[in-house]
């Protein structure tokens, strides 16, 4: 089999005026990025309003391992499927960050013949969004360093300053920093760090603002820090949220791609799901809802983190409600949650299967306690026996669900018809009841214990008075009916990576909590997780370079 | 008189193929960015290479002052008038920051009836080329401290490291970092520090770059620091070198614009010319000089620092040789170099201009010693007299050069119609016999002392011990044949900024070098220069900002 980017590099891409007729895009729309890109324009989304919306359908999965499960690639396989039924249908995913692409993930365009393309310029600056979303991260941070040069007329405490740098690389020299040194000209030194900028609070704002004035509103709310005597400042007090949100006018337009197969894609935003709220944009979640009878779209890592965040707080804010959820699932992966080591995941072991069955179950049962109807679609590996399939099938049949050999890594769209199938017809179905976990009047720390009650199976969450205090104050202040971002560990249920399977009575010990006055959220972070990635040892990067014609080699 | 914003909104743009057209450009080397923005394809650039270059014309000016003189105004006017005198003309500027724009100085694409348009894109984001080669440094940089926390198998000094890291931004908090804090997972804690993304060497090596295999190379050049006993790393030992090219691939390409007339602009790269070597990329001067007859490009701030390193970095190391020079001034700016309050210029004052009058005669001279033959640019206000420009004129008369009253700022390409008439004379004259001011084969204190003296009029340069030594080592390490880049105010020929005038028998004090292997020269600091600037009392930003129909506001 060749590589995703031998793929994508032997596909013919139309030109993307083509692939907006399909979806029903006016040429006028487009803003084009290239002969392959497009940013569909404010005033084409805002004229949309009232047209009635598609079914929504997301895609999520078990915990993620080091055997890769697909998550992105049955988006795409399974649009293309939809589409290829007949059923008009859009993809909206996330935009990758550079940061993982340098450093061990590489490419997060999907994969095989299930990929949105040009896949080289979608995982690299694509049409500049994220670099948009850290410049104005980083001009509020300027402003407020700024600010204290010059007289502090706002009275920032220097020590409660929590707005944080941003920069989309992964860096972990920069996770804890000291600024302003060497004297007089340089300011006042204190202690600051960057975040990588899918964890930033810009990009959860950008994510989930309406429209532009939502936008603006919402980055004035943010909040940089306190006054000593705890009065929080704002972007807006700073004046700086005019500027931000110039410097963020132009990428909110969503991204208009394809797929191999033509399928139209909204390309957009891509905050992380383990520290943030992990979806693509609400902007381009509801235009591709206007422009098609289906929208396929994905939420990141597991469905404890990804898709969680997804139905408490982008459906929530945004007043969406999916019709349906496909959690992905692998056999190799399912063995690897069942204790099997990595070197010996081609030899059947329907014990381990069965072992690691119950993190796809409960996976499956939280998506149920939305309401929501369910089928899990399991990519199949050439490896995977009868045997092992047959285990995961009947599992899942005792939970009402099925459970989808998909094969659209190397069969395109024909290899998840039987998913696009089984989606139509649980939408057909009408039986999804979506309702959030937690009601907006619960306590913050009620909502974070009812997460992991609910979803994670902890026996209780292990708050540090400090952590508590802060929470009361953010209730005090009137932040007490957001819902929470809880930010941990992909790997496990719990906040410890090495808990695989189905762990129960673990505790949720959280570290810290951070108020995003902007995005509307309250970022809970558990466990060692970090709000900044290091490289590894041999980071993608050193793999990644310029052909001999100017072609990108290196990106997988 | 309306604003430059207003001026701009107003103007009713070509579609970019058009102007692409009428440049000789085909469509299919356009990628476009937008409807008014396009990038041209590196295959198109590299197909150019053997037809005739047209002819070369530098504008640079006097010592700016707070009055402001109008170089890029000047050059789109001058461009504008030349091609509405039938001859096929291109301008070639360089992209702006977004640190000023943010900061003090507002934008960079000229003004009045003479920008380049689209105004507020160019000011912005553009096409994204200065955020890819600030992630190109910044990927560079985590390598850096990822190859310490990794095990450091080449043996970096961390006390040895000047790579720094940069951001787009005035952010003075940034100059002087400690990183890698917090602990074992976060590195080994070092000093670092930040540089404007346009005083950084990526941006010297993207400017410099003659195509893709030339721009990899250089990158792999750059030094990152040294070992314990003295050895250079560079990136190529990190293997960095390979994705910072993939980073800056697309960046590599020239944008095409318009003016406000309908001439065709390339406006490319943007290092600053006080800390860097201030002016647009090679591959775009190079490109437009096969694509017209003559190509108008601009050096920034006085001649002393953009003219002087355009002619001795940019023109030596591609074979570039310009036929005239425009040097800007105005009336106002003289009166400022003589003395006059900033509030007493709307006074006639003849005694002021001729006591400012040196400063010009400088700049004059010293783009004669290049054996360029000078035309000097004087742009109108309302307030300057006649027997004010009388001065003016008999003075550079006395220098054999013509001072041309220019009102292109309110008139368009009709107010330059005089100055793009000198400007051809000065072409069919075929006077220019230039020579850079040393040869290669000078010691690089040698160097410095050369421009110090003929340029600045400096009596000596001061250059501590240690920095001498440094010199010695660059040579010794086989770097001694590459040119000089002094970083030092703009406001002056000395290194002090209260300095007006012509000063004669200053020192110029050295305070540091780096050696730019990459882009191949060595960067000389001298007096207080930052290599990071900071915002003022009341930045610009705080006037940006989207109006009701989302339109920027505040870019002035």
């Amino acid at each position: 089999m060749p590589t995703d980017l031998d793929i994508a590099r032997a596909a013919t891409l139309l030109p993307i005026g083509e692939i907006a007729a399909r979806a029903g895009i006016p040429d006028a729309a487009l803003e084009p990025y290239g002969r392959y890109k497009a940013k569909l324009g404010l005033d084409f989304v805002a004229a949309q309003k009232d047209k009635p919306d598609g079914a929504l359908v997301l895609v999520t999965g078990i915990n993620p391992t080091a055997a890769g499960e697909g998550k992105t690639t049955t988006t795409v396989g399974l649009g293309d499927a939809l589409n290829s039924l007949g059923t008009r249908t859009m993809i909206a995913l996330r935009e990758p960050s550079l940061g993982p692409c340098f450093g061990v993930k590489g490419g997060a365009t999907g994969g095989g013949y299930a990929q949105v393309v040009p896949m080289e310029e979608i995982n690299l600056h694509f049409t500049g969004d994220f670099h948009a979303i850290t410049a104005a991260n980083n001009l509020l941070a300027a402003m407020v360093d700024n600010h204290l040069y010059w007289g502090n007329e706002l009275g920032l405490d220097a020590r409660r300053i929590s707005w944080r740098r941003a920069i989309d690389m992964n860096d972990r020299a920069l996770r804890s920093t000291n600024v302003s040194l060497g004297g007089v000209p340089n300011g006042f030194p204190r202690e600051d760090g960057f975040d990588i900028t899918v964890a930033s609070e810009v990009m959860a704002v950008f994510c989930l603002a309406r429209d532009l004035d939502d936008l603006r509103v919402r980055l004035g709310r943010i909040i940089v820090g306190q006054t000593r005597d705890g009065r929080n400042v704002t972007a807006h007090d700073l004046k700086a949220d005019g500027a931000m949100a110039a410097l963020l006018r132009d990428a909110l337009a969503p991204n208009l791609v394809q797929t191999l197969e033509g399928s139209p894609a909204l390309v957009h935003g891509g905050p992380f799901a383990n520290i943030a709220h992990g979806c693509n944009s609400v902007i381009a979640t509801r235009l591709a809802l206007k422009l098609a009878d289906v929208v396929v779209t994905e939420a990141g890592f597991g469905a404890d983190l990804g898709a969680e965040k997804f139905l408490d707080i982008k459906c929530r804010q945004a007043g969406l409600a999916p019709s349906a959820c496909v959690v992905v699932a692998t056999v190799r992966a399912l063995k690897l949650n069942g204790g099997v080591a990595k070197s010996a995941l081609g030899t059947e072991d329907v014990g381990a299967v069965t072992r690691g069955l119950p993190n796809l179950a409960r996976h499956v049962q939280n998506m149920q306690k939305f309401g929501l109807p369910v089928v899990v679609a399991l990519n199949r590996f050439t490896s995977d026996t009868e045997a092992e399939i047959g285990a995961v099938q009947t599992a899942m049949g005792r939970l009402g669900v099925e459970a989808i050999l998909c094969t659209h890594w190397s069969d395109g769209a024909a290899g998840a018809a039987d998913l696009a199938r089984a989606v139509q017809a649980l939408i057909a179905g009408k039986s999804a009841r979506f309702e959030p976990l937690y009601s907006d009047h619960l306590s913050l720390a009620g909502k974070i214990e009812t997460v992991a009650r609910e979803i994670y199976h902890a026996e209780r969450v292990s708050i540090p008075p400090p952590v508590a205090a802060k929470l009361k104050r953010f209730e005090e202040q009137g932040f007490g009916h957001v819902p929470v971002c809880i930010a941990k560990t992909q790997y496990s249920f719990s906040a410890d990576p090495t808990l695989l399977g189905a762990p129960e009575g673990h505790v949720l010990p959280l570290r810290e909590v951070r108020l995003s006055a902007g995005a509307s959220f309250v970022v809970a972070i558990a466990g060692d997780i970090m709000t900044m990635p290091g490289l590894p040892r041999r980071p993608a990067a050193e793999g990644i370079g310029l052909d001999a014609e100017g072609r990108i080699n290196g990106l997988f």
